[in-house]
């Protein structure tokens, strides 16, 4: 089965497809999502969505990274790594189109699956670049990575959340709110006091998404970064 | 000796104290500083400087933690907890009116002390408060916090700056600058390709002092918070 390429069902409703509809079969088209904790092994589709996301901002001048940087920063192999959740951590979002017949407890974080009903089935041009492995149905189409925060007013710490992307195709679904919330509610469990991150001013959309959700916008704070020769410089100077 | 506190010398040079002088004791006041990590025994000194910033700050209405919030969460008793550098890191710097006697080295990091030579002595109305141990001459004039960010970008780690905060009576004397100095050094160390903070965008003489530096202030970026209610709503909803 293939819902995501396959052409929407005969318009004329006969008794039997009615049947089945009726067994747990949504109406329209689902898709069937899930979101898991990444591992070394989702390194190769985190490099090309990391890639994907740089296009999609115009930002490939400052793209830098390679497989092997993502491995070694994201996935350290030393003996005191840190746990997810306390370090850098990634969830992966990974859609099929038809159940997922797997889905393995983790000891720090349980995935979490959800059906979708989609009014028009999705083309993904990409199946093939971003299918798990070879011979299954399950497919990445996006992530988000995120990290502790701290906030010393509240004696607390949070999440700050570096990145979100889904790809073209399977945007304007819900799967952006699907990976925020999966943050908010790790953040929520860990008894964490807030989830940060940033957004263009220009993105009006985007701006009154958040706010709908009950985010407040910083209107007073600027970022400062200080990198590169300005770093060496100013990190070797006495 | 309390160089910190003591009226300045009689204007009239004698030759014994210019040989003196000529043996290790700069002109002017010296006033001996080292920074180093944080430790669990400072969170009483740390939580009297984060209420301070608040004041500063105009921002007491947000100002929750208590000593007990900063320990469980800055230096957490299991045994997983992150190295230093690896999670939220704090350095503190400490004065004293005379050399420091004994800097033990540190696993992690080894403090770096240096002497500067003011024109006037400080006058510290808060001693007792911030001196670092009975009968010490030792006194807690600042704290740096920072922890690891990360640039999918850059495909590497950076430091983040929550907050650097210098007493009242310690400021305009470059210490601001040596605390994140030091951060930078250590970015510089672990190979990192960032330090990053926040500052308001009325604050015209610290963006300038960030520019001088060669900080970028980045313009058009503003930061989103999901707090409170509406984070415990969005984490718990479907």
């Amino acid at each position: 089965m293939a819902a995501a390429a396959a052409p929407p069902p005969p318009p004329t409703p006969a008794p039997e497809p009615a049947l089945i509809l009726s067994q747990n079969t949504p109406l329209g088209h689902p898709i069937f999502t899930r979101i898991r904790l990444a591992t070394p092994s989702d390194v190769p589709h985190l490099h090309k969505l990391i890639h994907q996301m740089a296009v999609f901002e115009r930002l490939t001048h400052l793209f830098s990274a390679t497989e092997s940087s993502l491995s070694a920063t994201l996935f350290p192999s030393t003996t005191t790594a840190p746990q997810p959740f306390h370090s850098f951590t990634i969830f992966i979002l990974e859609v099929s189109p038809t159940p997922f017949i797997d889905t393995p407890n983790n000891t720090f974080y349980n995935p979490t699956v959800k059906v979708v009903n989609l009014d028009l089935p999705v083309e993904d041009p990409e199946r093939e670049t971003f299918r798990v492995q070879n011979g299954s149905d399950v497919f990445v189409a996006g992530f988000v990575l995120f990290f502790p925060n701290y906030s010393t007013f509240l004696g607390k710490p949070g999440f700050y959340v570096e990145d979100l992307f889904v790809r073209e195709c399977y945007r304007r679904k819900g799967f952006g709110k699907m990976l925020l919330s999966a943050v908010a509610k790790q953040a929520v469990k860990m008894g964490y006091g807030r989830v940060e991150w940033v957004v263009l001013d220009w993105n009006i959309n985007a701006i009154k998404f958040y706010e709908e959700m009950g985010a407040k916008i910083l209107q007073e704070w600027r970022i400062c970064r200080l990198a590169g020769e300005a770093l060496e410089a100013y990190g070797g100077a006495d």
